[in-house]
């Protein structure tokens, strides 16, 4: 089943309500309103309405949406219900911090490679991951990996990106601190953890 | 000056404006349209139009918004035009990688004291910064600093919260793969890296 006409915006605040939804599961709630849900995120109930009524009418009038349910649609219309493998490139702090977080498997991704240029790192392993050669990135489309998380210095950034998209990646997950050019068929999602940050000193001068 | 009733979801699309903004500085842009500017970030114009007028008129119509402007406004908005000073608490892969990352500096943020537990890390330095003790955290009062980051494994994330609200910390940048609870008065910002990652198997699959 296909999911049409969804905006970039919706799909945008879908991981951010299955998180919260994920976290209600583990305090083993049942049901929640769209009002609920809607102060647990900070946002419009209308909006949340909205977002879910492109998929169909999810919830009952005066008692609210299933938790589990609404877990188990979001994650169908984002297809994370399957492993997503991943291959990292890079591993320096950030890199390794990336392998290191628990929070990928939640979403149902996969660091399956790594990858790095540095000779002494190469051969190593983190968990059951063996650092490959960078050379070895056309393997990438053999090996069925279609997602790349690039944490390379913000210099080999644009570079990486042109190699593994050399390599069939169709996705990629950019950590470094800067914009990356692909091809329009490649979908880039550039995480810029400082810029969270940034509305934080808007909340500590008593507003 | 004062902003009153901006909404939390214009507070949270500010730093991304923000973002975009400062790419086309680099490029020396000197005007965009909120149609640009809308295509650019995947959102409605319409939206973008009534996040800026907020904060009175910063358009000019059929000539767009002066860029710089526009930068120096949303920085004043968001408060980041003076220096931020930030503690890091926790200083393992994920916490040097946070100290290791350039993109703070961008926002007016810097990490000017770090704190681990583990005696081996204790009195190492990091560029200019001594990982102290994690007991020395009181001192963060005295010294004015007023943000923590935690990056502590998830089973110490919410010991080190109360810990850091304890020492006067007014904000709290979430690094940890959990929820924390603090006072209402304190401000948490949980940085979810996966979440991020969640909607990119979406885009995958022909849409």
């Amino acid at each position: 089943m296909r999911y049409h006409k969804i905006s970039d915006e919706t799909i945008r605040r879908l991981p951010v309500y299955l998180r919260d939804l994920l976290t209600l599961s583990q305090q083993r709630r049942a049901g929640v309103s769209s009002n609920d849900l809607a102060s647990l995120l900070g946002v419009n109930p209308w909006q949340i309405r909205k977002d879910f009524s492109y998929f169909g009418d999810f919830g009952t009038r005066g008692v609210g949406y299933d938790v589990e349910n609404l877990i188990r649609q979001i994650r169908k219309i984002l297809r994370l219900s399957t492993v997503n493998k991943v291959a990292l490139v890079g591993v320096g702090n950030l890199g390794t911090a990336v392998m290191a977080y628990p929070g990928f498997k939640r979403y149902g991704f996969e660091i399956v490679a790594a990858f790095d240029i540095a000779p002494k790192k190469i051969g190593k392993h983190i968990g059951d991951v063996r650092i490959e050669d960078i050379t070895a990135l056309h393997t990438l489309y053999r090996r069925q990996i279609h997602i790349a998380a690039i944490a390379v210095p913000r210099d080999a950034a644009q570079e990486t990106a042109e190699a593994v998209v050399r390599a069939g990646v169709k996705g990629i997950l950019n950590f470094s601190p800067c914009y990356i050019t692909v091809p329009k068929r490649v979908k880039v999602i550039t995480i810029d953890i400082a810029m969270d940050l940034a509305r934080l000193p808007y909340y500590l001068s008593g507003n």
